[in-house]
């Protein structure tokens, strides 16, 4: 059994975490910790997880997160960049479901996240852990800095277009919307259900902090610079990223074929049909990318659709994929499930 | 292998039972049928479904069910009556999510479902699919009428008081709320989402069809007549039944223990403690019900609140575990996934 | 034109005092206090004003809160307890839409509201203003007492019948659904939209600020004593709630007339046909309570369905016209408007 | 005061009609027809209504229209152009909300709503009713085609920067998301609220019929043909658009200059300031079309953010405005409540 730590878990990806845990057949998750619900069980915080986990919260100086063999941190920002030399020097392996290890150039880290970066040794070390780009280098990694769950949906989405060569990356556009749950479980009142319920609106379209990790992926994928417009949205679901990407490509381009080779071995990529909608609810639940593409009047404009549960793929489900393949298990394990539709 | 046809997959307890039907060890899908949709892969209808069956919808002239080991009717009421019998005839068991073999009293069933019955006989014979009650008798039944999804919610928040003879039974309120996936998977200018969203009413409360299979069954705890006030309400959310219960408890009963004790053995009935608000989230896609209870001002009347995922404990997940029941195998195969929350 | 000042305008009621007032032919908004957001304009906060107030917030100091005709307080409980007798010596009329002055008995408010109460002479002097029950009172009045959303719906559905004295007072049952801007504008984890979403519980089952209120009414109608049971819901809605009453009534009653028969001048109840089922969508934005009754089974019990929006007739729409009575106007000034469907 | 009739209204556009209409201080609506619902009160399909209208369906035959002032067409694509003409010759004005009269080129419009035109010269005399761009022509006209919702709020958020050639017209992007109000008062399933609630998707992305009206208004606006794509995505609110565009400018234009100057006198469009984030709600129920514009990164991609309220300003809203401007009274008569919020 592999011994799992979950360094603050009182948020959504703690909670998305232990439930698809709950059901993972090689795991026992051993400490799960907050300092400032320590002593609470974790199935009063969150009644799904009755008869599940008696766990309960403990204060991180009692976690012996040592003794474990991974540890994810579902913290905020800056919280795992403190903790992990320690942990990676006690021989456990780390993944941050947090934005520290993401970015390779600190500077543009420190920039947009507005804090100095306290090891940019470890930066260096991790690995992005896109199993579809680094997969390989997932397997050895010692800490695996897990994506962002809108650069997951439009890197998923740009990636064989850009790879292919065949897309103009002087202007990509991702117009970007996701549900309520993507804001996390924090006192907003932005977030409240009068305030998000029945309202459509644009956020941060002046610069988003998923701007950097894009642009340094698609960057990699293209081999050159790329000029992206990312605008993301905030729309009344709970859970759900959809990624609407705008690109030209040749007419002569089989987008399909492009999509399809690229993605024929991925189990957790499923390139639809040609002109199909995918929807956010067909993966809501499931460790899964939809993709499907366009070209609107045979012109030169792509339109490529990609949809992901922003706390599965977007988030706990994908930590685990990088989990599964640390440590050489099957990679769906605990991910098998269908999505839930209604 | 459990071999299961499922005859009228289009609905909403269809793609349930299929989404819970691909995690389970034991069983092969082997048809499914729609006169309409005949030919067309299951997988395009319910996108969920992508990658976990390769099925189509078949005419019911081509399914061969008469070889598959259950047969699950997700029908609209009065097909399963015309069609069960020649199935049971050659050897294969029927589980009905439908309304047709629930109610003892074909009189009554003639009333509230304005049709002549095809089959009294067979009412007679079939076990009502309620494990918490029968189960012992399903383990045996070669046809099961499975419950409604209201009837499963109220019964099972009432039961341990009737059973152990402390309520004053001669007015039981049933104040009931559902998720508008309740009204099923039809075309209806009532449930779009324009009329349905942030709306809420109540409907039927001069009587609804669940209001006879309620009755019979409290009456049978009781073992005496009962007088029962049952209001539904549409809510404004997915999946989801509330049952708010108001029944005259003496002030000298301890009422958690009753519930304890009848419920100690459940698997699939969480009693929690007094005083607890259990949420419809908490067994979002779960095959569970969980019940507290409250004695407000210390009065004599105790509000019982139960609530249930009314596709899966409420129809799909409750026809799983009697399956289970029926072949012997874990009750619980398939049917240990957490609740989704958020 | 009456000079109107608002105390508190960050929430909820205040922004709907607004979009009221903004259509009122003789009122003038001269002031709008927040001591936290003084110098912000209110079309900030609330964009849907921009273009109706050039008003910024600004600090209660800087009010001159003693030059209006009218005060409303749209502050959390204990605000206008602190400040309504200055302002009454300098003869402003007040509307209080917290719960300060709603409750006679002092001892009854102290322990519900947990703090000790600033002016309990003000509490008897102040009218309670339910406008059906209290018209020629409000008139003259100089402090009302606004009531509570759940209080108004409630006591509506009760009234006639206790008044009439034709139903058993011995087991009032108040099941009451609400929507979630109910809870007002504060930063919550338990409002967001990830949580209040596709969810529905109940809360406060043992005891709810809002019980002591209906019963003070109920027994005030009943010239005696009364059992109630007082059940709130929180119901993915934004604005909205709905009662669901139960009541023993004898079976002789024609409850139709009797409401008919108390409602017959009521400018903002609107007694639905027997039978008919009262949606919350039906009077969004609406001052209006609506009404219905049902008798299942033809039974002793009646089942009376009343709604509301819960910011309107709720809160502010029934503030305005409690100040429409007060000054004397006609009732309905800038509350004509249909409910918005959908 | 202006006799209006109404045909055909029971959707969502007629119900918001007769909504706006009940407070129109110079209108009497004297007809309204449903050939299906002849008979039935307004008020009991639309219980917001009650109280506000009398007014029955009647059938065509019985509705007099043609002592009408004016008759708004509030029917599915294809009846007005069937009935507008004799209405005309009586001297009746005619505002169609379907989109038989909006598209100029007549081969255009048969190709995308497939059917045959039945008077191509009443198109040729139709005023396309964008009184940002038509109203001296609307003062005058006879038939005016009310636009579709999509089309107001891309033409209204393109305009200023195609009027003053500021924009690269070769590669316009619209990015819509609209609220299910749209798709109509129609029993479908897609649309229920179990299936667009909690889910997001994009529709019609390979041609929606709102693109050729789209193309022609920017055509016109700009002088010239325009390369446009324009995607449409369904999101779980009931009323609200929101179109993000994406437009090359030069960096030297001063875009808040070009966007205030083109609006300063109208009384229907908001421009905000820079950088600010409209939100679907700030409109819901106002007739207004609130837009704001920014530069990501400075770079020469502009994106503009405009909302509408689908119903009012994208068509029963803007409809009446027509109409105001029709007959010479206030523009904004009916039309001055602000959006409702929250």
């Amino acid at each position: 059994m592999i011994k799992v730590g979950i360094v603050g878990g009182t948020g959504y990806t703690g909670v998305e975490l232990l439930r698809l845990l709950a059901q993972h057949p090689e795991v026992e998750v051993t400490a799960i910790t907050s300092r400032k619900e320590a002593g609470m069980p974790i199935a009063e915080m969150f009644p799904n997880l009755r008869g599940h986990f008696d766990l309960a919260f403990c204060d991180p100086q009692d976690a012996n997160l040592s003794e474990c063999n991974v540890v994810f941190f579902a913290t905020p920002n800056g919280v795992a960049m403190q903790q992990a030399r320690q942990l990676l020097d006690d021989g456990v392996r780390v993944i941050d479901l947090a934005a520290d290890f993401r970015i390779k150039d600190i500077a543009t880290w420190e920039k947009w996240y507005g804090m100095q970066h306290a090891c940019p040794d470890l930066v260096a070390d991790a690995v992005y852990g896109l199993p579809e780009v680094n997969r390989q280098y997932i397997r050895e990694a010692r800490l695996v800095a897990n994506p962002g769950c809108y650069p997951t949906a439009v890197q998923l989405g740009f990636l064989p277009l850009l790879e292919a060569g065949v897309a103009d990356t002087s202007l990509l556009i991702a117009d970007c919307k996701s549900g309520v749950s993507g804001a996390g479980r924090k006192a907003e009142i932005s977030t409240l259900f009068a305030e998000a319920g029945d309202n459509f609106k644009a956020y941060g379209v002046s610069g988003h902090r998923h701007l950097p990790e894009i642009s340094q992926g698609l960057r990699g994928f293209a081999g050159a610079p790329v000029g992206l417009t990312f605008v993301p949205h905030l729309t009344p679901l709970i859970r759900g990223i959809l990624a609407t990407l705008y690109v030209r490509v040749d007419k002569g381009v089989d987008v399909q074929q492009v999509f399809e080779a690229r993605y024929a071995n991925e189990p957790f990529v499923d390139v639809m049909p040609a002109n199909s909608h995918p929807e956010t609810r067909s993966v809501r639940g499931a460790n899964l990318c939809r993709i499907s593409w366009h070209r609107p009047q045979d012109g030169d404009v792509v339109v490529v659709v990609s949809v992901i549960d922003n706390l599965v793929k977007g988030a706990a489900g994908q930590a685990v994929q990088n989990m599964n393949i640390m440590f050489g298990i099957a990679e769906n394990s605990a991910l098998t499930a269908p999505g839930m539709l209604p």
